[in-house]
This record gives C-alpha cells, structure tokens and sequence, in this order.
C-alpha cells in the first residue's frame, strides 16, 4: 500500500502544500516520508510477526494480571518509542506537529500488520480528549503522560444493558466528601458502576490506565437523571497519581470483572470493569476515585468531541484490514498455478496450468477488493485532510471543512467496515481451501474486521445519524455542501472523454440521492424516513465511494501500470458497484414499510 | 424451523400424495412425521451440545489416530443409531425407503443443531456411488457396510496442485501384479499420491474408512493421460477387508499426513492423505491397495453422479446454519432491552427500554435473515422433490425433473453459501458486542458457513457450470424448463391482487435473465460469455428465489401469524432483495470487459 498511500498523500491530495501553513511549516515531503518509512519498518519489524500470536494466545487473566504475549509486549514499546501518541501535538509537547492526514497514513501500517495490537488509538483520543475539555493540571498529569506511552488510556461508555443506549447507563458518580471541589486533579466524586465492552482496560503494557468514564451524578433526591442530559465524564486512573503524575501505590477500585472472548481483534483485550465494587478499598471510603472533567452534565459533548476522529480511524482500521487480505490474495493469485484458460486455448490438458490471476472470476475479485480498500483508503484521507482544513485553514474553508466532515463520518465509519469486510471475504475465495485454513493470514482479517460494524455506534446508529441527523441538519446545508464538492469533481471529468460517461452517471446517481433523502423526509414522520436508514447509507456510501474514484482516476495518468490500475478500478466501481444503488434507494424513497410494519409475532 | 418444514413439506409441497407411488406405499404422513421427530430429538440432545466442543477442542492428531471430543464420538453414534444412514435405501438392505425430500427434512436437524458433526453425508453419498457404480461384491462388502455404519466414506478428489482443475490430479494407479484382474473385490490396483482437503479423511468413528479415490492408470508409455479423460475410481479402505467385509487387520497404505486447521466446520477432521507413500507396506509390495469402481478413464462420471445430492446437500447445510443463526437472532432480538421508539413516544427517557425486535433496522436483519433462510429450504426442498421426482415419476415428468434438477443445482448449492453466509453476519449484527464474542452461538456459525461457498465446486465454478454449461445445453432446453415452471407461478398468482405486483416484477426478471443470457453469448464467445459469470449467477439465484418466495406466500394464507409473516417476507425479499438484479444483470448483458482485460501488471 506504500506506493498507493504516496500517490494519494501527494499526487491526489498534495499534502506538501499544508507546509505553507504556520503549524506545519518545519514539515516537508521529506519529514513526511521520514515518519512513513519510521512506522512502516516498525510495523513489518514488530507488529507483522506478533499478529498471529496475538490471535492465538488471547488474553488471559490470572486473577491479578492480564497476560498477554511478549511479542504484543514488543509491538506496544515500539509503537511509544516511536512518537507517533503524540504526532499531532505541539513540539512543546514532544509531539511532531504533524497534519492529521500523514499521522492516519504512518498509522494505517500499523492497523495493516496488526489491527488488534496495542490499542494506541485509544490513548491518543484519550489524551485529546483531556487536551480540550480537561484543565491544565489534568492535561500535565494525565494526557501529557499518555503522550509519552507512560500511562495508556480507555473510553468507557458502554454498561452490559446500555450499548448503543448510551442514554441508560447507571454507573453513579457521588461527590468525594469534604474537600472534594478543591482536589488540584478536579472535582473528585466516587463512581460505582459496569462498564463493558472496555478496550484495553486492563494490561500491564504501561505503568497506569486512565479510564475517561461516562457516569450520573445523582440529583439531589439521590435519583439518576434520565437521558443524556444527566451524563457527566471522569477521569478514574486504575493506579493513583499525585499532582505531577507520579504513582502514590495506592490502587483505585477499578477491578477486572472479565475478559470478553471474542471472534477477532484479539490483540487487544477487551472488559467488563467493576467501578467501586469494593475489590481495592481505597482511602477509606468505598467507590472509585474519578476527577470530573469540564461540566456536570456535559460529559456526552466531551467524548463527541473526539467521535469523528475515532469513526475515521476505524473506518480506516477497516481499510487496511481489507489491504491485507489484498495483498495476500494479489500475492496467492500470481503464484498459484490452477486451470486454464476459457476458450480454446484452455483445452490442451497438457499445457501447464496458468496462475489463477489469469482466470477472469479471480481478476473480478481482485479487482473489487482493489475498489473497496483503495476507494475506502481514499475517503480516510481526505476525510483526515478535511480535519487538518478545520484545523488550521482560513475560517471560511474550516467552516466548509467541518461540514462537510460531519456529513462524510459516518460513511467513513461505516462503508468500509462493511465492504473491507466484503474484501477480506473476498481474499479467503481467491485462495479457495486454503484460504479457510488458519496457515493462511485471509481468515484471520476476516474475524479481525467483522468487528469495525458494531464498535464506534453500530451500522444502524451511524445510518440514523446519517439520515435522522446529518442531512437535515441547519436546512440541509450538509448535504449540499457535499454535492458541491462532488458536482466539482463532476465538472472536472466532463472534459474527459473516458471520464466522461462516470461523470454522467455520478451526478444522476447524486441526483438520486437527493430525491430518496427529499422522499424519504416528504411525510415529515421520522418513523417513515428512518425506517429503512441503512440501505440509505449504503446507497450514500456507494456514491461518496464513486466520487472518491472519478477524483482519483481525475489524479491518475494513463502511462503507469498503476495508472492504468486504478482507471480499472474505477470503471469496475461504477459498473459493478454504483448501479446497486438502485436498489437500495428504491425502498427509501418508496418509504417501504415492510420492516415498519413486520409484526413481532409474525416472524 | 420445524413448524416450516412441516408447512413447506406438506402445505407447499404436498409430499404425502408421494405416498401413492409404489416405492413410498407403506409410507404416511405419520411415518415422515416420526422420523423427523426422532431426527429432531437426536439433534437436539446429542448434535447441539456437542457442537461448540467440536469447535473449541477440534481435531488432532497424537501419531497415530485422529482424537475427536467424546461428545463428537456420541453424536456420530446416535445418527448411526437412528439408521439415518440408510434412510432413503430399499427394505431389503435395511432402509427406510424414504423420499430423498423427507431425507433431506430430516437431516436438516443435525445441519442446524451441529453442521460439522459426523460428516454422514459423506458415507451415505459414498455408499450411494457404490450402489449405482459398484459391482455386487463392492456394495456387498463397502456400501451395505457404510449403511449400517460400520464403515464411514470420504471422497479423495482434490490433491495440492489440483483442486478445482480435477483434470490435473496426478495420484497414479497401476494393476498390483498377477491375479490383480481377478480379485472379488474388483480389479486391484497400486496407488500412490496425495490428497488433500479430504473431509473425515481419518478418524475413529467407525471400524474401517472406505476412501472413494480418483486416480490416473498409466499407459503403455508410463505416462497418465492428461485431462479427465485419465480418471479413473477406485475404493481404497484404510484397513483391508475379506469377500464378507470382515477386517483382515492389514493396515492399506493409507497415511495421515496431517490436519487442516480450519476456520470452522472443526467437528469434521479435514486431512492431508498420502497413498502409497510406504508408512504402511502392505502384502509385501508399495502403494495404496484399491480395487477400481467402473471402467478405467469413467471415474469422473461416477463421481459426479452424486454430484447433484451433495451439492443440494451443501446448500441446505448452509441454509440450516442461517437458520441456527436467525433463530438464535430472534430470542435475543425478543428479549434484549435497548433505546425506544424512534419519534414522540421514544423522546421520555424515563419510560424503560424496549426490546430491540421494535427497531425496524431490527426487524429488517430479521427479515433479511427469515427471506434468505426460508428461501434457501424452500429451494433445497424443491429440488429434494425434483429428486424424488427423477427416481421415481412418469418418464416424462422424470425427464422434465432431471432437467430442471440440472439447471437448479448450481443455485441450490451457491445461493444459500452466499446469503446464509449473509444472514449469520446479520445474526451478529442483532447481538452487538455480544454477537461478536464466543458467549454466543452466532460467530460459530458465520465461521462454519465460510466453508460453503469453497467446498464442493467454488462460486465461481458452479457459476461456470451454470452460465457455461447449463443454459445452454440440449438448445437451452433446462432454462425454457426452467421458464416454464416459473410462468406456471407467475401465473397462479396474477388473480390475487396483492400478489399480482409481485408476479410482474417476477415476469420482468425471467426477461431481464432471458435477455442477458442471450446477450452474453450474442458472440458466441465463451471467454467473453463467461467473464461476469459470478454475478450471472447471483442474479440468477435471486430470480429462482423470488419465484420460491412467491411460489410459497400462494401456499400461505394471510390469517395466522405463520401466514402473515411468509407473505411480509415474500414481500420484503421482492422490495428489498430482487432488485438487486438490475445491477448483476447489467454487465453480463453487457458483456462488460473489466475483469476480461484488467491486466495482472496493473494491479
């Protein structure tokens, strides 16, 4: 993927150019391909070798220590030492300043060679978290040592009966006693509840944890708020620190409940955390110790914060799962010899047998493999470059950019996370038998990747939000952002006579769009619109994933090999992939009732 | 699924009037009746709990014999028990003489309660090929032997180098010396080669395994004929047996040379074979002892002789595992609490959770799951029926069976691998996080289900066999036989004005497939024909089972909730699901070049 991650990076999204700006004005295209090749050896060094294992020695608890293999160990230290937690902080921080669309580059080696190892992602949106919404002393304390790899970090939303329902979680957070308001770490309270589905929520792969943990702070009848309005956010570390981040040794009551035995991703492992139990007593009082972060009742705005960048990082994962399997199966179809060709050339049983790349089928499935990862890489990157426009462009371009990035979140969450997926599915049918045995690496991306559908807000939240949310949000404004920036990649292609008939029917696919999300809005009852919010999202995302290629092939000459490639890869989307939209927005326009109306009873 | 196996079976299907023919007189609705009882009972005291065992603790090998769980070893000996082995065998050798559609209801069971326990269908489909190809010694001492479970089979076809390309297979056969044309057992050969991917390839179910083995008889020059034309059939049992199929305890050379580790279906050991190779010298010569099946160069055709009921076999053992997944699906989807309705009634956070069965998106993975899964059986069961139809109608109805039985098979075989496939990832997606880890049955069964669109012919060749080979024999006979059954539906159900928009929609597709079948061989050239075959075929199974949907909502009435959902299914999969041929259907017609000219530099 190096090579395609360099042309996207330069010839398509010229990330050079933001040297120009302030912030990144010490970076060059040679700073840049520097962390590259850096993450890249690691990632071959130390991530390739261990992701196996990682697999088959899953996480296990002792009863006091989760254990997991050396070489994850190795992988973890590699990935600090190399600096990347803190790439996008400032150099005053140790960080590298570097643009969000290169840091998602130098990282996606590192979710290719092994997606489930170290879990470093957590840390940095932990970290970034606490950069924006946490005061000075909880940024020096805690984010500030995530940076360094010394401490790592978790988001704990989910409780075992509240998942997606983020509204109905029921840990309590209860003011410390005397003294609380004026802990220098923040006001301290003391939380007990379940929180599940918790990555990375116990290792011993650094010195400490810092748990950011949605709670309620009761009222003062001693009853939980109801809804998202009573959600308040903590910071509750496994081990205590004083105020300049050095342990005490006194351990916070933050124990291991159980590890969830799972069907991949098996790198990094995933709890049930009993806040406040009573396992590890603390000062003499019972409860965990948490320090509120910005203000009560605020605590769902603090995580949103940092939802889009963590949406696109596992859009991204998704991605480069898929790239895995497509390189493997590339690899596998150009030296497995097996049949012959069709026609009459294929009937002399004694010519040798040719490599199956030859065989049309398996093209097709390289081919869509090669559509769906580089379409997905594609969306990943200009979605980090839309973060680094919000960031540090003029305010009218970051208002643009923020829009527009609102709008493409939850596609890049959710499309390759079904599609890579598809890809990886893909990969196992190129290497046929083989490819469903464990001595080939196929299988395992494909239970690694079947996670990326349900964690970050599952297919169905990221479609609500798409179509409940997102394109009637300030007047539709969202959306027409995006059918401007599409209609100009439009306008770019018309000129071109091979791109032309892509560009036609790219801007009738828009147009379809458009009048399914104007149809599926026509009664002005959200029950109708949203009753089939999925295939609108896989509709939306095959469009977004259309635009992505024209832009492409528009970046793409028609001389090199991978010029060429990604033409085909081009044409194959929009003639296989693209008319399937048909389908999925016929039932959103015709606001089809058959699940609305589906009863219960029926099934 | 019971209560819809009884419905498709007598409601739809009206198997009893079979009870009027001479082979299935002392048959009755109670007789089938007491045999899917018993079938259902095993299944689930013996299958279901041995099923996540088999997957956890799956096979091994210490050296010297194949070590599978106890609980594999107990349900193996229950469905020996049960004489299911024999099921559709005459009286005399003591079956049951039951209809190859009551057969396949009845295996069902074990499919859904545990598909990769036993692998009986191997022994049955192996003592089938011997009954129609084998001499009376071969049935005597082998097949009547596998029937009362005695002996298990296997099928030796593939080898390292040679899986889908069988005319590549390089395991040879040579005469065993004097007398080697007058054993009782058949003509004795030598063999010597590998073979891989053989399902219950070694194992200690049973006293003795009977291999069905392909193979190559040099010619005068040394050489193997290349193509199929060589093949030959031979029956090589691991232990050698007397004219009375009593062991002589002559170990053959028979060698396990190792395991596959699969991704799941772990309860049937999957082996590497080495015939002949030396471990086991036996009678004071090398190579593998087998005695030939058939004439030399016809081992082919008497392979694919079982072809038909092994690969409806497949896919009805990928529908069961759709159906173990949509129905563990449903129970959490009926009892899980989370969120509320979307719309005014769902705004109170205070009113308590619903179960997620009120979400439509929910609903709409159950009815994905309930249109593919009982699409998939109704399909399965019709061609059983075909089968049944074949052995024992009018010889015109037979003929016009066996045709229709030709062109279906492809479809019955790879539709249910792709969407059950399809239908087990949505059984994840109903559980969340929790479908994702091994607390549930779901991840085991999208695991095991993988297999099937690999095994027994890929996609891509039963798409071949389908767009190559099948609508265009005897003048594209099969697919006017095909036409013909399908108006017949069509017109059945225009009278019923709410069905009437269905049989149109179905009318139309019948056309769109004609016309695309036509424009792919408007050339007349197959390499061109044959380019889009996959997507050829899953529009092709779309259409068929459009027209099972519709066949079957005739059959349903619109008062009880069973009838009430087959009609909201039949709906939901001509809304949501068949419209997806457009897409398919649009390159074949086209005879789309992309994958045809893609070139293996450019990817």
């Amino acid at each position: 993927m190096r090579a395609t991650l360099d042309f996207l990076l330069h010839d398509w999204l010229r990330v050079e150019s933001l040297t120009a700006r302030a912030r990144f004005a010490d970076h060059s295209r040679e700073t840049f391909a520097a962390v590259l090749d850096t993450c890249e050896r690691i990632a071959r060094e130390k991530f390739a070798p261990a992701n196996r294992t990682a697999d088959v020695e899953e996480p296990r608890f002792d009863g006091e220590r989760v254990i997991l293999p050396a070489s994850s160990h190795a992988a973890s230290r590699a990935y600090v030492e190399s600096g990347m937690l803190a790439a996008a902080q400032d150099y005053a921080l140790g960080g590298l300043q570097l643009p969000c669309v290169v840091e998602m580059a130098a990282n996606s080696f590192f979710a290719q060679a092994g997606v489930g190892l170290g879990g470093h992602m957590l840390t940095t949106g932990n970290a970034n978290l606490l950069m924006a919404h946490g005061t000075p002393a909880q940024q020096r304390v805690f984010a500030h040592q995530e940076f360094v790899g010394r401490f790592f970090g978790t988001m704990c939303l989910s409780e075992p009966q509240a998942g997606s329902s983020l509204s109905d979680i029921a840990t309590r957070a209860e003011p410390d006693g005397a003294g609380a308001d004026d802990d220098p770490l923040g006001p301290r309270y003391r939380l007990r509840g379940h929180k599940m589905w918790i990555s990375n929520g116990d290792h011993e792969l650094a010195e400490n944890i810092v748990h950011l943990v949605l709670a309620k702070i009761p009222g003062p009848d001693g009853r939980l708020v109801p809804g998202v309005r009573g959600i308040s956010l903590f910071i509750v570390p496994k081990w205590l620190v004083d105020e300049e981040g050095a342990l005490t040794g006194e351990r916070n009551d933050v124990a291991l409940a159980g590890l969830n035995h799972k069907l991949g991703y098996r790198g990094i492992p995933n709890t049930l955390l009993n806040f406040g139990e009573g396992r590890y007593p603390v000062r003499g009082a019972s409860g965990a110790i948490g320090y509120r972060v910005g203000a009560p009742g605020e605590g769902l705005k603090g995580m949103f914060h940092m939802m889009n960048e963590a949406r696109i990082a596992v859009g991204l994962g998704a991605v480069m799962l898929g790239a895995a399997g497509y390189e493997a199966s590339l690899d596998y179809a150009r030296g497995r010899p097996q049949g012959r060709p069709i026609g009459p050339a294929g009937k002399d049983a004694r010519q040798p047998q040719v490599p199956i790349i030859r065989h049309a089928d398996v093209r097709r499935m390289l081919l869509a493999q090669k559509s769906y990862v580089e379409g997905g890489l594609a969306l990943a990157l200009y979605c980090a470059r839309l973060v680094d426009e919000q960031h540090t462009g003029e305010p009218a371009a970051a208002r643009d950019a923020a829009r527009l990035l609102e709008m493409l979140t939850p596609i890049a969450k959710s499309w390759p996370s079904e599609w890579c997926l598809e890809a990886n599915s893909l990969a196992i049918q190129v290497h046929g038998g083989y490819g469903y045995t464990r001595d080939y690496p196929v299988e395992q991306h494909w239970r690694d990747n079947r996670l990326n559908m349900i964690h970050e807000g599952t297919h169905g939240i990221q479609a609500l939000d798409l179509l409940g949310r997102k394109v009637t949000m300030d007047g539709g404004a969202g959306l027409m952002a995006l059918a401007r920036a599409v209609n100009a990649t439009i306008e770019r292609a018309l000129p071109d006579a091979r791109l032309q008939p892509l560009a036609s029917r790219l801007a009738q696919a828009l147009q379809q769009l458009g009048a399914a999300t104007k149809a599926a809005w026509a009664t002005g009852v959200p029950e109708e619109a949203l009753a089939n919010a999925v295939p609108y999202l896989q509709a939306f995302g095959h469009v977004v994933i259309a635009w992505m290629w024209l832009d492409v092939a528009l970046a793409s000459d028609r001389d090199s090999d991978a010029g060429q490639g990604r033409h085909a890869a081009c044409r194959f989307f929009f003639r296989h992939e693209l008319p399937r939209i048909d389908a999925w927005l016929a039932v959103v326009r015709d606001r089809d009732d058959t699940c609305l109306t589906m009863q219960e009873e029926w099934f």
